[in-house]
Parts: C-alpha cells; sequence; structure tokens
C-alpha cells in the first residue's frame, strides 16, 4: 500500500493505493502551505490520520510546494536531466514528532541562462507515460513547458502566464473596465495577437493596453476584455515557448485540470499547433512510480 | 496672462503666466482625479481660486486625465495625425457654477491593429520644440514613445511598464524575495535580458520567472532582484519599441521628471542607443502654445 500527498500552495491532495497499486481514495482539501498555517504536521494529522490509524506501517511519499523553503521539509533541487531514478534515489526522509516517516521528494533546477525551477511538476512527469521525446506543457498559475525523453526531464521553461492575468485584471487600469462577461472571440483575437508576437503593431508590452484603447474607442464590448486579456497572454506565452524550442516535431501533451486544458488547447489550436491531453491525476501516478522505483512499495 | 492646468491621474499642477508669456509661479497638488474626491470644482477653486480673484477675467486653459471620462469635462479623443493647430481648434468650454470658463484640451487617438490613446502627452508634445522628424519617450505609469514631424503627432505606442512593474513587486510571487536593496549591476543585466528580446533563453514571459529562479539557485543577490526586474521590463519596453519602427535614423528625445529619465538615459545607453533630454515643464510650455495658437493670450 501507499499514502502519496501532492501538497501544494493552495491544495493538500492525498491518494491511497491498495496492495495491488491501484488508487483506491482521494481526498482533497484547501489545505495548501499558503493556506493553513497551524503547523505542517497538525495539518497532516488532521487530514490523514485516520488513514495512518488504519494503516500501520503504510509507507507515505510527499511532493510539491511542502518541499520548499516556505514549506514542511526543504529538500535539494536535483539538477537536469534529471530521471525518475534520479529522484527516487533523492528523497528526503522525515520523521515526525510521533514517530511517523514521510517521504519527501526532491525539486529540479536547470541552471541555463534563464535559470529555473520547479517542486511538484517532476512529479507529474513521473506520472507521465514516457515515450522517446515528448513536449508537456503544464498549465497553471506558473505554467511549465517540459522536454521529457523517456522518463528523463531534459529541459523546462516557466511562464507566469496565470500569474500576471491575475494581478493585470485585480490591479491594474485594465481591471477598471471589466465586467464578467466572457467572450470566446475576443478570446480568440487574444491569441492571435499574442501568437502574432513582437511586429509593427507592437509587442506584448503595448498590446496588453490594446486591452484599454479598444473598448474606450468602442472596437471592443467590455464582456470581451477579459478574454482578451486573457488570450493575449496565453498566445504570447506559446508564442515564446515555440519560438525558445519547445513542441517542434513533436505534439505537445497538456497536462491540468480538464478546464485549463480546454483552454489550452483551444489556444494552441488557434495557433495551429495540434496537441493531446495527459492522464488524469498525474502526481498519483508519479508518486506511485517513485515510491516503486525507490523501494517503498 | 494665462492660467495653465495639467491635472493627471495623481497630481494637479497650476503655471500662471505673465503678460509677456513667461512662467512667473507654478504650483503641485496631491490632487489628481484619483486622489480627490471632493468635485473637481470644489479642488479647482480650493488650489487657484486666490489667483483667479487676483487676476479677474485670466484666460484658463487644462489638459491631462481631468479630460477622461473619469475626470471632470470630457473631451473627445482627435485622430492621429493631430496637429498643435488641431488640438488649438478642438478645445472644449466649460462654465463653472461661479460663472468662469475653463478651456480642456482634447486627447489625441489612433485606429491601428493596436489602437491607441493619449491625454495629457499630447500637450507635452506641443510644448517640445519641433524639428522635422523626431521620436519622444515619455516614461511612466505608461509611459509613451510618440513620433512627431514638426508639431504633429503622427505615431504612438503605450506600453504599461510602470504599471506592470508595480504589480509584478507588490502583488505577485516575484515580490516575495524582494528587499529594498538595489543595484546597478541588476539593473545593467536586467536591461540586456529584456532589450535581447525573444531567443533560445525565452521571452519576457519566462524571463521574469529568472527573477525567482535566480536568488533561490544563488545566482543572484536578493538585493539585485527589484532593479533586475525593472530593467528586465525596461529593455523589454525599448527592444518593442524600437522593433515595432520607434527612433530608427533619429535620436529619442526623453520627457518626464529628472529621475525617470537618467533611469531610461541609462537604460537606453545599455542598448546602445543615444538619447537626448526634453526641456522641462513641458506641460506648461504646451499650455501656453495651445492657448496661443487659440487666440486665449
Amino acid at each position: 500500500m501507499l499514502l502519496a500527498l501532492d501538497w501544494g500552495t493552495t491544495s493538500f491532495r492525498a491518494y491511497l493505493f491498495d496492495s495491488k497499486r491501484t488508487l483506491v481514495e482521494t481526498r482533497s482539501a484547501a489545505a495548501g502551505i499558503m493556506q493553513d498555517n497551524d503547523g505542517f504536521e497538525q495539518v497532516y494529522y488532521r487530514q490523514v490520520g485516520d488513514w495512518l490509524g488504519q494503516h500501520r506501517s503504510i509507507p507515505v511519499i510527499a511532493s510539491g510546494m511542502i518541499t520548499s523553503n516556505q514549506g514542511w521539509v526543504e529538500t535539494p533541487y536535483l539538477p537536469c536531466p534529471a530521471s525518475l531514478e534520479d529522484l527516487s534515489k533523492n528523497l528526503t526522509r522525515h520523521e515526525t514528532s510521533k514517530g511517523d516517516v514521510i517521504f519527501f521528494v526532491s525539486g529540479v533546477c536547470q541552471n541555463t541562462p534563464t535559470p529555473n525551477i520547479m517542486r511538484g511538476e517532476e512529479t507529474q512527469m513521473a506520472g507521465l507515460r514516457g515515450c522517446s521525446e515528448r513536449t508537456a506543457v503544464l498549465p497553471g498559475t506558473h505554467s511549465k513547458w517540459i522536454r521529457m525523453e523517456g522518463d528523463t526531464i531534459c529541459y523546462f521553461s516557466t511562464f507566469m502566464t496565470g500569474e500576471i492575468f491575475a494581478v493585470l485584471t485585480r490591479h491594474t487600469i485594465l481591471g477598471r473596465l471589466l465586467t464578467d462577461g466572457s467572450d470566446p472571440k475576443g478570446f480568440t483575437k487574444g491569441v492571435e495577437d499574442g501568437f502574432s508576437g513582437l511586429d509593427s503593431a507592437g509587442g506584448i508590452m503595448s498590446k496588453l493596453f490594446g486591452a484599454r484603447a479598444m473598448p474606450l474607442l468602442g472596437q471592443m464590448n467590455p464582456d470581451s476584455i477579459r478574454d482578451y486579456i486573457s488570450g493575449l497572454l496565453l498566445g504570447t506565452e506559446i508564442q515564446e515557448a515555440v519560438k525558445s524550442g519547445f513542441g517542434s516535431n513533436v505534439v505537445p501533451v497538456i497536462c491540468g485540470s480538464p478546464d485549463l486544458v480546454d483552454r489550452y488547447q483551444t489556444a494552441m489550436s488557434i495557433c495551429g499547433i495540434q496537441t493531446s491531453r495527459g492522464e488524469d491525476e498525474l502526481a498519483a501516478l508519479g508518486l506511485m512510480r517513485i515510491a516503486a522505483a525507490a523501494g517503498l512499495v
């Protein structure tokens, strides 16, 4: 059996596997490292204490932002290229005050001109079924584009798309004209304007102001602005990723929550890029595979 | 004589010219349209009521965000190309409840693929001494790059650089590691990384995350991050402006507060671009020239 934890910034997810390595139970709580400040050990026992009681000496493995310097047990970053075997050989063992043991997965880093780090996504990649070469896209607050060879993370890049969208619409002048409306055509135009990159009409830094000028000049309905900005940022992300070398010759696989995957697939399709969808519950699968490679199960 | 008002989002500036068209007095208050909500007429009389009393029937002219739909008297946008003569012929007359008259300057708009608007900068451009062709750069919350021919605004672009810097450092994960420190070398590296644009190391959307990863990997001192992010955004702005057609064959003139002009001149110099400085008090000079062209003085 295995108890696997995907413990991130905003959410806590627990997965219970039976002795046949089948996922039998899943729990989710808004108990991410920024949400619940009661102390991580207390959160841990509150969320899965009953499972630990029912299944004595069940091995436990955890990954995500819980391993960061703002988390419970800080683990190192393994340099790229980082394989499933590297991850399984570099677990950090932690014993709770009650004597229970948890193994924490390391993050992965990359010392390139634009350096990069991940915590949690390496585990999802361990869950992705390997093939000779693959580009995975993990949309989110900080979306990751990851180049895989088999089960090895070779190179990756991080785009602050989700967080930039949030602060632009909440805290800048662009938020002033926003409504709750949505408009697929506004999204499409945004993706196109973003994906066209830097041209005679400008780049992302000036095109963003277009989202202010267009409604004021009657060129855009206020209900379309939110989706336009979202599309503009997403189209820019896709353009930057593709131009900096991701996804050529392979069909990118988009991994994440169904809504976000839909949105990215739509955007990539507008850019003329064919994509596929990753399996569900990649973190759970990845935690099981790392635990298995480490001999915990 | 002339009473000229530069009334923006965050500040209110008043200029008193004598009968020889010489600027004799200046006032400044934190009474921008977002700061002082007592009612614009009340703010007006509080700030310059004494001057109006001393100089009966002095002509009054005003420009800036006070002419926007969030201001006192909304004026139209004149389409590009817009000359000094166009501005002087399109003043909006307003009579206060006390029977005093104020003339408000129009904004300027541009219906290009990335549409654009300005309110206030057209007045500064009226104050800039003309020459056959010129690129003016007005740094700020929303910095403007403006192509002038003589006293005509031909084309312009807006970069949300200042506001994006503010929200990134205040409201995103990039703010977490920030100190109050500053570092000219961090600024230089940022400008270089931004100005190099989209290359194999990524574009602005992924380079921003480098400001998170570098300090966590020990590649950057926390005291350097703020200036690095500032430089990255500024270098990106300059790259986008230059690549989309601004500043070729002419020496751009930077206009604004001395600190900001210094910073932009430093950044442009890092990018190998020679610049000059605009005169001080361009808004005051511009208001006087528009008033003179309109026959108010």
